[in-house]
């Protein structure tokens, strides 16, 4: 037999401290720290991003953000550049790309909420950056590295979606690609994994939620869940909303609509704006017995 | 292209209904509700069974069983007949059986802790269901039909651990073999499937949490969850442990021993008597949050 | 962050030796030979097994027998005791237990073709020992020890199949567990594994040809390649039996039906006498190709 | 339970002729046929792409230019921009780039073999597509969408490699961006995908042998495989290219080098050209048993 001296996928103390040093802790206790909008990230607050999959519409974003506000949410959640799978529109979806933008633009000055929202193309992060307090990488992207650069350069705070299929090994080696650029404020986010058994057809991803403590054993950045593209299934979305809140995570991304049964995208896990707010409740409650807080 | 009308790995309602008749939820609310040695299942209690994956010795099994339930666990779990994947003893590694169960009876006798333990091999079924209050079925027989009807028979309650690489579809398959032996205390236990990213060697399995409700969504049973054996990796023990009350689990199994860095087996796993009751507080504080309670 | 030593999924050289020494090479080119009703393993032969999922009755299996032998298969397959994932009979679905063990035998004695037929049960052994030239057990007993113990103390030769969640590690060590009790005829079968993406609701399992040269490389032991269960789609059974055989496969196992659509079990897998007799001559060409025989 | 209509990773028919109607196949029998730097695609012949993973230097890049087309080789590989997983060089790796990329053109002066590198990167397009035959599109892009659209409008025929997490319904969806452009060339590769056992850290993926009928099912474009990559181990390259041959792949790609143990990438998997000789001789022979050629 011969001798395999190949790295694989686990992360030696050694190779954490040589290939990933920006992202590595430098000791048990480290967590970043920094303020995006006024909403510290790597303190005991655990912030919520809320919204629709896709900002239809004016009026649809601007109630979603009066909603998700009240209830208390730290950030309005919308995608205005969002292709498909397969370059055709549904009879429903069709992106809002520059008028989507421009809608977030006015929700957000319409209730003060700050707003994150993925850029999927260099040529629209400079209009992005002007909107967005926070660039959202997608898991189609997490390995394009130019495109890392480029949204890193821009300064803005950086949401770095975990690929369904890429290991912890894989993403911090992105989150490296960010940092070494200078910007800090990078928050991780696992968004649900492939395997085996997801259980049904329409639930094509498995939250690993094991990720969140495997995750911040090695990288002081902040680990985010959202349960709402892993779970694809709105009744599981508040149970695993809430065990990742138990789970240590350092932020919670949930899909909310004003009519989530007749979403233009993913109408089958979006929730309502009277679930949103119970389930704020209930996170708050569980993040208050962890010593951990959302509202 | 062919047409494909398979099963696949979906359950739709129609199959529910014809193939797993007594498994099956008859309404949303519907939750088996039943008591093992005066302990609730189904009801708002989430149980915790808890002790050393070994057996190891006398003044062990009785040292655990008195801290584990002056900490608050409803059963004590451990043992005796247990063996490795290969037919040898490892160095440290050696199976009690009879005197292994001899000695948890003797730990139930001094401390009136009901418990749970794993039966292998039809045999020794009789012997220790005089002793156990629960017979645990582990995943390598999960899909051992012939032994599945023999523990049913024996009318004592049961804990049918999930297969690492078996479909919710295949474990309720197997708790109807048991429930049609008209032996309706049947107790499921998730303990972690295998995935592509588990993130490092020794964590071998990723705890399946979404499975807690998705199984919840099918079958009136109750779903305990087990992290200690998904994780194998004592840090992410309680994180895991906590999400699990979170998402909704009907219980938590944890491996507890009083050297952990020392047990014979799953040492990087196991954790102290003093982890265990600062996380049974925990755990508690996270149930009361979900309208629940651990103690 | 802890140090991890466990030992994970590899195989170190040394835990080869020490875990598995009876499964293991003693040298790279060291290669099992045995023969098994006059059909040789580890030579350049390539056995084939065919026959149908299910002994559905007796002039089916006799006449599949006839045909499979014309065409130049080694070994009749078929399977008399084969319960569900549920307790239940499926409208076309009936296990014929001993009258199609009592049909293989008649198949075998109208035909001279060595049977092979799956063990389900410890007090079934003896009876299909009496008829079987080896005795498969399936994946659902891999890790099932006392059973592998007690079909090793028979003397008949062993068809292993590999658990679809399962390791090479935890194959060899079940393999290990047969070996250790003196049976030296100990035939490993890979039939497809989970895996994220398998395609297609119908086709439940994806075929791991990598483990053939990976288990080759580390045991003795003649390593089958089973096409129908792990594909589920008849289509896709010739170019994975092709593949199988160019892959270094010391043996093929297919499904065979005299009308496949008709079939009482897997109507989507099994191919038609012609469609055997033809991919017989397909994989001798094959193998011829790779320096090995099938005709 | 709520019904659950969501489409999930099957690919309907009607879903193949509405959302890939340029990819699916138009009947049974429908394969592409075109023709790049006089290699025939769709026909019965096997094209080969081997070279180094990256072009080291010229001399290496010549030489293996030189040796590859002596043994038969259709296409020199050989990559020059390939960032690695962190912003970091290791000790033997750095990007060739614009040099590597001159090399290549002048390894293709020198010997007339044309040639397929990887493109990372917009800005490179241009430049790359005046020395290669084909742009290689990696994993990494492979849902890099407007990435797909500027390569597709060079008019440069393209391998799309497939995403090791992704499954074929998101591997078609993004070819059929490709071919929306009008760009018929387009070619597929299968090169392994997560899986949960893998066999050794070292190998990370397992090859979708299985992929290749069950793509060709569906698309007419070719389906090449490159079991480098996949196995990322030397000796199992031979068998899986053998059984890639065998499964119906439309083309083979290799990693050569002229001393893979040095290379400064992939020295764990790369062959010399004395294996990759002998290999090609075998890849003719199962090539020949299949009906196809690949000499």
């Amino acid at each position: 037999m011969l001798e395999n001296k190949a790295p694989g996928k686990d992360i030696s103390e050694e190779d954490l401290l040589t290939k990933f040093p920006l992202a590595a802790k430098q000791s048990p206790d480290h967590r970043s720290k920094f303020t995006i909008a006024g909403v510290e990230f790597g303190s005991d607050h655990v912030p919520v991003f809320a919204g629709p999959n896709m900002v239809e519409n004016k009026e649809l974003i601007i109630e979603t953000a009066k909603a998700v506000k009240a209830s208390g949410a730290d950030f309005l959640r919308g995608g205005a550049f969002k292709p498909l799978t397969f370059p055709y529109r549904s009879e429903k979806y069709t992106e809002t790309r520059e008028d989507g933008l421009q809608w977030l633009a006015d929700a957000k000055e319409a209730t003060g909420i700050p707003v994150i929202t993925e850029v999927m193309e260099e040529k629209y992060i400079e209009p992005i950056a002007e909107v967005a307090d926070i660039l959202q990488i997608g898991t189609r992207n997490m390995q394009n590295f130019p495109f890392l650069t480029a949204c890193a350069k821009t300064g803005k705070p950086i949401m770095l979606k975990r690929h369904f299929g890429c290991s912890i090994r894989d993403w911090l080696g992105s989150a490296e690609y960010i940092l070494i650029e200078g910007n800090e404020k990078v928050i991780l986010c696992e968004r649900g994994v492939v395997a085996p058994h997801t259980h049904r057809s329409s639930s094509r991803f498995l939250l690993d939620l094991q990720a969140v403590p495997a995750t911040q054993e090695m990288t002081h950045l902040p680990v985010v869940v959202d349960p709402s593209h892993a779970t694809f299934w709105r009744p599981w979305v508040e149970p695993m909303a809430l065990a990742g809140v138990a789970s240590g995570a350092d932020g919670i991304m949930l899909e909310v609509h004003p009519d989530p049964e007749n979403a233009a995208v993913d109408p089958l896990q979006a929730v309502s704006f009277e679930a949103f707010d119970s389930m704020m409740k209930k996170m708050d409650a569980v993040a208050q017995a962890v010593g951990r807080s959302v509202l």
